[in-house]
């Protein structure tokens, strides 16, 4: 076993961050890694809250990892929003605010990069949320903001998302269109104390009408002020409640099934990618110069590479 | 020289709509097509819109085609925006707004689906760019939602990329956060009628201040009332300022040398990539029942996966 899953299997939150670090800068030994840590999974209950910036995400966040700590559960956090105060874009002193964690060995808080190449933020967000869940917190947090393919894909971890809304903010709209209501397991109107609040409620509930009509499951609604720490005890319930749900209805095995397949399936894109690459860092990318100089267009070039690569392949063998 | 290409450089539009179909369904002439339109392009002004949804970038977009269909110039539109009625997400009736632009044959709208594989959209988006300067026309639009990587990849083939936001939105800090700041060409205050212009013109000054204090081009800020065709004018002025200040500085040409670099390097990525899953489909996907019944995990499934297709590879030429 290597070193750091054993030092991760016995709690060793500096194992944690290094093996998390290993994921992002892809480290040689990370495969060897996860393999060793996939038996050391315990399957905590993977939450992903997602919606528009500004729906008070981080907040919510915040305020969730409290209620959860009083209940002397521990929570690690991996936030993918680039406008979240956990994240390294923060630039307004938000993350003053959520520094009270920091110090607490109960909660492990980290922020993905979002400007890696492309494809790279969802696996290596799910390979930290795997390398979280073998240390043996009780619950995962991820955080990301609700638009876009990336987004999309990070949640397909998750056991339960939920996604966050204002009232008055027009979101459900938006919501309904970026596909995000289909993958919703909960709702949560955040700053509840603003107006509107009846009027979305409505709209949410037009919405399931039509989209979860016939759906073994209906996505709750819950109404939250995270400032006023209003609304916590019944979303940690309705939290609770779902993944009761996903264990009885066997529905939450065939979730963990379809997110191991899709594991499977970035592992491989991203060691081929990588050797050709690498490949073509060794030669001295030669097509680059023709490229720019109008000389070959990028399909040839493509091509070109793909064909080195083969012959190079079999050269090695041969 | 594919037919379709010979046809795209006639100004054939049904043989445009086939050949970006090709480009979505990954036609096996794909490739063959895109190299033969590649010489076929004309270099057309290609401009990135982005920004939150409900700036109003549709129906800026909108009004800007009319206005440049004045000027009797032909506009080739993308929509990339999950939330634009340009694409097939909109379910309010927003769609019918732009009928208007159906009819006229120097106007052509195109919406990318956003539920691809991973890295998809960004792909088809470009290649479908690439198509639409191979037929000719004078300006390429692209409408994107500001916020996920695959958003931020798409706009690196636009020359001039404009962010567009609404006054009291707080949308300032957003983009900063969102790395969209360093990208920006161009600001758009739509809605300028709302009240919070003044604060939001200084607030993007300081921004610019900031990013931009030493940079040789400093993006203007211009105000549109876009449902009132205010603003029009001067945007377009600036669009155009803008494109005259890459092809004098060459900007222009080293911005488009690095859009197609990194053609490459998706073509690449997936030519590989199908070649891969189209041999564990002939193969029946072995590993997957061993995945499913916990006897493997999910490294070694792909370790697996990776050897076969290495061993298959050497043995046909073998």
């Amino acid at each position: 076993m290597h070193e750091l899953a054993e030092r991760i299997h016995y709690k060793d939150e500096r194992a944690l961050a290094r093996a998390i670090s290993y994921v992002e800068n892809d480290h040689p030994d990370k495969l060897k890694l996860l393999t060793d840590i996939h038996s050391l999974q315990k399957k905590a209950h993977f939450i992903g809250l997602t919606g528009s910036p500004g729906a008070g995400k981080s907040s919510l966040v915040n305020r969730l990892i409290t209620h959860l700590r009083k209940q002397q559960l521990t929570v690690g956090v991996v936030a993918v929003d680039p406008t979240s105060p956990f994240s390294g874009g923060a630039i307004l002193g938000d993350r003053v605010r959520m520094s009270g964690h920091f110090t607490d060995s109960g909660v492990f808080i980290r922020s993905m990069g979002t400007r890696g190449s492309l494809g790279g933020l969802a696996r290596t967000t799910k390979e930290t949320v795997r390398l979280m869940d073998a240390y043996g917190f009780d619950v995962i947090l991820i955080e990301t903001v609700g638009v876009g393919q990336s987004e999309l894909d990070i949640m397909k971890i998750a056991d339960t998302i939920a996604v966050v809304l204002n009232p008055g903010s027009g979101d459900v709209v938006q919501v309904f269109k970026a596909g995000i209501m289909e993958i919703a397991d909960l709702f949560v109107i955040n700053k509840a104390d603003l107006p509107g609040v009846p009027k979305l409620m409505g709209e949410l509930h037009s919405m399931l009408d039509l989209v979860k009509h016939d759906a073994p499951y209906r996505p709750p609604i819950v109404k939250t002020i995270s400032v006023q720490n209003k609304g916590l005890d019944e979303l940690w319930d309705r939290l609770k409640e779902h993944r009761h749900y996903l264990e009885r209805s066997g529905e939450g095995e065939s979730r963990r099934l379809r997110s191991l397949e899709h594991e499977v399936i970035e592992v491989v894109h991203h060691e081929l990618m990588k050797e050709v690459w690498e490949q073509e860092e060794r030669n001295g990318f030669p097509w680059l110069r023709e490229v720019q100089a109008g000389e070959m267009d990028p399909y040839t070039a493509a091509q070109t590479i793909l064909n080195r690569w083969r012959k190079n392949l079999i050269g090695k063998e041969g």
